[in-house]
């Protein structure tokens, strides 16, 4: 019998004796048992959904089911009250868009406390993996001044006043004026920063906050989303594939070490939502079985010429049941088709790797057949693209034909294009949304319910 | 003697016989011995500083002095030239502010390879420590909708067209037409979203981008830097002077043991900086001991008001030497005074608590006087603040009060009141400014040199 003193919030309060006491750190409540006929009823009453007390008592072997141990509680304070008719938290279930809605308080729950221990636990795992190998953490700009990405529409930042902005002599607004005396975005990858560090320091990633102002109202993307971007001189593509992989194995591996408690609990729910469904929709595996699938398997190579053979001689493409028929080679895959491939065909995650030059970026290294590029996409099961990566070109001149072509100023470029001409070598790198992993290891299906306060198109609450 | 392969970039070339290789993994170079009468004259002149190479050969103990072991070169490949006339980095000492200009190449020098290496370290020992102790690592928005942080001036972001924004019936810019429906900021700090999850978790912690638009072009500000900001409920503030004490010790003496050579690298480099300088100027410590001194000395903790009366008591106060004079309790402290107490008065590290209300943020606690608040600075020497921090106000009447004294709309908070409406507690948290903590780790003077890419008035290139 130990005595001990505990502070948390009630999450419930039964029969006047048994309170749920949770404190954050872990799924499970520790059960203290109230001594009802020795406590003020003043007190009692005060003890309610979402009140944060102070408990002292002893910790013994519990009596009841459902605990090993409870408090037999000898001292109560409370701390902060809660009304019980006001507190949005009520101890039932409520909806995701409810909760979506009370960002900050919905952490309160079961369910987001997991998910944000779990992420939490991702992000160290993140780093981890990265700094035992040797790799330096490259904190890469947030505002850029660099327009060339490419990647995705960009959000303005600015210092200069919304109404009547100055303007030069061209009745154009004059950025010079601006804070950084030119116009300035947020970024939408820092891959491009983080070249020029790997062909310094060989091995760097950088984890961070990454924007695109593109109006998708999905329920896999974000406005505001993080995004890990390792880059590693003298990798080729086959080794920056074989790192992609081992790399989200080793984070899925970490986190179910870490947060037995948390995956097993986001498991149940799973499996309860499931059987909600009608059968036909039902998945075949457990969250737990998908995450020891990924790790027992090795992800499926498949180039793009590959794939497009498979995609046009499937039966969804034939009966013409894709929204996009695929009928030859180029075509830009869309979400159907990578889920046809990852759920369907292979059901398992899937590389594809040597797209069309034509619908990828810029800075990829071109195949010597002139008109592929040395891109790899990994796809997930329900998740589709979680990794975007490539080996770069490191010729100087292909690259500035590149970029000839497309009409960017090379001026825009020079630091980039230095990397090319002082001391280029083979190079390679991917990015992964975070967010993306979060939602494939906890099992949830909307993007917004794994990032604390999300931002989408017409929200940016709290 | 073993059989090696390694790849790199050229640091220098001397007697047709030596180059100095390094990959950017440690500071040290390895030797490569040429047999330059069996190499080609044509790849002899290739080898130049800051080309890329591929060297296959033996490893064997050293016959020179100065390293204890060497590659004796059986091939030397050239991956990627680098043209000796036009390369910026020379094998010479380039000016920082030449650097600063080559951001995207001065990682490639002795100097700047040390000091992201050792921030890299920082970053995953700040990491490990809040993980270890189970701290939820929790991403708030960048993105913010909410202006009442009061910390500082703030970047708009906006996919609004710059020119010509549409405008509402009353003739101002119309934002919700904007991307987020509303008006929206970079944010200055992640604090009050981070005190509504310490509310739910207990112990959490942020480590993200934030944002200055102040005009401060000085060796100590950003415009962008990277912040952390522990929270945790049921802490007053001598558990959270305790907490950021013991962290700051934590992640200085981590860096020690995982960067010795780094470390050591700077240190010489202070010391021969130092050389330089007049003897009255010079320090009093080496960087090392410095550090030293830091991890085996308590930080003294001063009162505000105990702070006043040794200022007012000063010389520099009585010979007017301040260029503001303290004259009475109430005055906001400047940096001269910081560095007094600091470098002078205490020789060490200082806490100073319980400021004027009146000089404080709204959401720090008032203490029973009625005049100061539980608020904490840690200020450290050659630094200044490098800690900001405060017991906050749970109670919701003082809170809504202070709210409404200063003029903020309580519509605006309403989800960050909810946490004093519903189970409120104790709790409390700082800011560390990470640049702050690299400068004074890596013992450079200028914050520009210790991120990758600074932000700065006038300055957003790379």
């Amino acid at each position: 019998m130990d005595e001990v003193s505990v502070k948390g919030w009630v999450r419930t309060f039964r029969s006047k004796r048994f309170l749920a006491l949770n404190d954050g750190s872990v799924i499970h409540n520790i059960q203290c048992v109230i001594d009802f006929e020795n406590t003020p009823e003043e007190t009692l009453k005060r003890i309610t959904t979402g009140a944060a007390v102070a408990i002292q008592g002893n910790l013994v072997e519990s009596q009841g089911s459902g605990q090993k141990y409870e408090i037999q509680v000898t001292n109560i304070e409370i701390l902060g009250d809660s009304d019980a008719e006001d507190y949005p938290m009520q101890p039932k279930k409520h909806s995701l868009e409810f909760l979506r809605e009370n960002a900050h308080l919905r952490v309160r729950t079961n369910v987001f406390g997991a998910i944000m221990r779990v992420r939490s636990v991702l992000s160290f795992a993140v780093h981890h993996y990265f700094q035992d190998r040797g790799f330096v953490y490259v904190n890469t700009p947030v505002i850029t001044g660099s327009d060339a990405e490419g990647a995705g529409e960009m959000f303005r930042v600015t210092a200069l006043p919304a109404q009547n902005p100055p303007v030069n002599e061209e009745g154009k607004v004059d950025y010079t004026q601006d804070f950084f005396g030119k116009e300035t975005n947020l970024t939408v990858s820092g891959q491009l920063e983080a070249e020029t560090y790997a062909m310094a320091l060989g091995q760097v990633y950088t984890f961070g906050p990454t924007f695109r102002a593109e109006n998708s109202n999905t329920s896999r993307h974000l406005a505001e989303f993080w995004m890990i971007e390792p880059e590693v001189a003298f990798n080729d593509l086959d080794a920056n594939m074989d790192l992609a992989e081992d790399f989200i194995k080793y984070v899925i591996r970490y986190a179910m070490e870490k947060c037995p408690e948390d995956l097993t609990f986001l498991n149940q729910r799973l499996q309860e939502e499931d059987k909600k469904k009608p059968a036909a929709e039902r998945s075949e595996m457990t969250l737990l079985e998908k995450l020891r699938f990924v790790l027992e398997n090795n992800f499926k190579r498949v180039s793009y010429t590959e794939a497009i053979d498979i995609l046009k001689n499937s039966k969804p493409n034939k009966k013409k049941k894709f929204k996009y028929i695929i009928d030859e080679w180029g075509a830009d895959l869309q979400s159907e088709h990578e889920r046809y491939l990852v759920e369907k065909h292979f059901n398992s995650p899937v590389i594809l790797f040597d797209y069309p030059a034509d619908i990828k970026a810029f800075y990829m290294r071109l195949n010597d057949d002139g008109k592929t590029v040395r891109a790899m996409d990994i796809l997930f099961p329900g998740i589709g693209e979680i990794v975007g990566g490539s080996q770069r070109e490191e010729r100087l001149e292909v690259l500035q034909d590149k970029i000839n072509e497309l009409g960017i100023d090379e001026k825009e470029l020079w630091w980039y294009l230095d990397t090319r001409r002082f001391g280029t070598a083979v190079h390679s790198g991917f990015g992964l949304g975070f967010e993306r992993l979060v939602l494939f290891v906890t099992g949830m299906t909307n993007i917004r319910d794994v990032i604390p306060f999300p931002r989408t198109p017409q929200n940016a609450d709290f």
